[in-house]
């Protein structure tokens, strides 16, 4: 018998409450008014939250709640052709790889199992090549400080491929922005290749569709995939894969084994969603918060201006240096931080001082035991919000300063732009 | 730009208020302190709701909130040896036909890339199999009227396939309870087969695990498949796989591509898991909801009754039949309804009149356009609540035969069995 089966029932949120930069976080807060209407409207009841109505097999077939329309308009709000939900931008990811390597078989000879992405491709595009048995290939990092890819370098790479091998790689996998420097890569350009080649190109926007303007007419890209748990105001696990026409058919053929208890196929089933991905609770979250999600994508400027704000006012702290793109173009920021790590050396929680001091004082997201270099993001705060977290990193360092006698100064805070106006959105 | 996107956010869930009785749904719905509990306690306000003191870099290695400490109880609960969330069952069939097709390469060549699966399985393991390349067969039917598997036609088919191949099939898959007339099969038998010939085994409890007793030991199977928001009073997509010590390195095997930053190798990403699956929202609806869980699977005969009493009180009218196991032991029922059927011929909402008529009375799960035959259960109701979805099928059943002279009759009513000291529970 499990021992202590109550404690279940007990436990507790430790990020309650708190303000959250983790930039993983940051784009998948559900407002307060959507988290509200899934309990009220008892979306939280059962498993199976939106299958009362489902007549076909498949979650993204209903019609009520109508989640046919609504993957037609996430298909064109990111500028696809047919969207479908799934267990997560993995698994989208995952159903693309899957629709190439079987797409193998059909097509001319001169593609080899070969994926080739960007050298800072999210993990998961790794595991999904891994899982289909493709070998993945890089090209190297385009700037030695930036960390940015450039497109020749995908041009060199597909030229190498198929001057060793003959043939050419079966997908170009582009990370719209990676996950570790922010860096917005040049999605356009590499899709240009992409077509002169005539090679499948998939874009992976888990950072950014849903927080910033994506279009894959521009990017001239096949698939695309979305974390709708990392950026569209959505609970998880869900994601979207969006696709253009020429591979929707076979990226979300039907099952060749299932059959109704009658013996009919029943195509309504597609594999590489699982059969059909649930999408439940999740799904509805995202639904509900679509309209604010299309809102906030058009006041992007206004929240690169306040990262932009952010940057400089942290770098004025004791030798802190923002990595990758300058100016910034992406709310995820990765920072080098010595005076946070020198404080580190002194201090008996050695490099876990710093999330735990920030958590004190009601923000979230530091990682924990890290102090020499960070990743943040102040998106979707308040101008006073973006304020207070700057005000939380300058109190920390000064505290420190003075009781270990440290040379650093304690620089002077800039007041936010237009404070009084932003506030009022 | 997307037309009337307002209408997002008044999004009306069909089933607010009702009764529900589709036996998909049953063993899923969240107790009512549950959902509170996952608004108030902010559980549904990131869509990376557990990830706030995330160390490894997976989901189910966090001790904050202890989902590792959570998943080890719940493999004890269900008698297996280690236990890993994932996207739901169907996800959890993927990650063991992937770890078993990944095992041939190593293992001696008498097994054939063949999976053995009862022949009323749950579409997922059509996909699952189809995904990963298997051939899929299945033993006949065992009986022509309950439509139950024997554990002899497992025998029969492994003999088979040796016979013709000179190889044994790679996996043996019995669906505990089948999804269809809620047949409980002879797991117990089939893993005595199973280990005789030393063939890997799985045990989809996908109907089972969290609504009865559920144990590998007995079954001696080496995997078990669980869907949560089918029977763990969970939000979905969830799932676990649980298996034995035997198979949990292979099952759950790191990623060999997958590098830090640094260029380390990240051993806590696994593939079959699609890195880290999340987890999210649901997984603490499950954790909140263990404590129910596993107190209800102790009332596990009383639920049998009710649903015998069901059976008993449905069948009295106009030639309804259960179908499958007698007595019945799963809460699963699915009725012939000729007397519904008989009704439809003469309604101008054909099929459609059932479920219709039940949602007007306040009850959901009655397939829509269905009425010559039923899947229905009654798991979770109070015994009220169970007369009152005999009552409403009587009700809707008088109607028409006094409006269409109907030969039927109805008929008189049982009494619920020792019904003030049930409804106290």
């Amino acid at each position: 018998m499990v021992r202590n089966i109550q404690r279940y029932s007990q436990v507790r949120n430790p990020g309650k409450g708190h303000l959250i930069i983790n930039p993983i976080m940051v784009g998948g807060i559900i407002p307060k008014g959507v988290q509200r209407r899934l309990l009220d409207d008892e979306w939280t009841r059962t498993g199976y939250a939106v299958c009362f109505d489902c007549l076909e097999g498949r979650s993204s077939l209903i019609r009520k709640p109508n989640i046919r329309q609504f993957l037609e308009d996430v298909a064109e709000f990111l500028g696809g052709d047919m969207a479908e939900h799934s267990f997560g931008c993995r698994a989208a990811q995952f159903a693309v790889m899957k629709a190439v390597a079987d797409s193998l078989k059909d097509r001319s000879k001169s593609y080899g199992k070969i994926v080739v992405a960007d050298p800072l491709c999210h993990y998961t595009t790794n595991i999904a090549t891994e899982m289909l048995g493709f070998k993945l290939v890089m090209p190297p990092p385009g700037h030695p400080t930036s960390y940015k890819v450039n497109a020749q370098g995908f041009r060199d790479k597909v030229e190498e491929i198929r001057r060793e091998s003959g043939k050419l790689p079966a997908l170009i996998v582009v990370t719209h922005v990676d996950p570790y420097y922010g860096n917005l890569n040049p999605v356009d350009e590499v899709g240009k290749i992409a077509q002169e080649y005539g090679i499948p190109y998939l874009v992976n926007a888990a950072y950014t569709a849903g927080v910033m303007p994506v279009d894959m007419k521009a990017m001239k890209t096949d698939f695309l995939t979305v974390s709708a748990h990392k950026s569209m105001a959505s609970m998880g696990p869900l994601g979207f894969l969006v696709v253009n026409s020429e591979w929707s058919e076979r990226t979300f053929a039907a099952s060749k084994s299932v059959k109704s208890m009658g013996g009919q196929a029943l195509t309504t089933k597609v594999p590489s969603l699982f059969g059909c991905s649930v999408g439940s609770t999740p799904l509805i979250s995202t639904m509900l918060s679509f309209p604010y999600v299309v809102e906030r994508v058009g006041r992007w400027a206004e929240e690169l201006e306040k990262t932009r704000w952010f940057i400089r006012e942290l770098e004025k702290l004791g030798g802190i240096k923002q990595y990758g793109d300058r100016p910034h173009r992406h709310h995820l920021v990765h920072f080098e931080t010595p005076i946070f790590w020198e404080i580190s050396q002194h201090h008996k929680r050695r490099g876990f001082f710093l999330a735990e001091d920030m958590e004190k004082r009601g923000i979230t997201g530091v990682q924990r035991g890290l102090s020499k270099h960070l990743k943040l993001s102040v998106y979707g705060l308040s101008w006073s919000q973006v304020e207070r977290v700057r005000d939380t990193f300058y109190e920390i360092a000064e505290e420190y300063i003075s009781k270990h006698h440290l040379n650093y100064n304690i620089p002077i805070k800039s007041e936010v732009p237009e404070k009084g106006a932003a506030e009022k959105s």
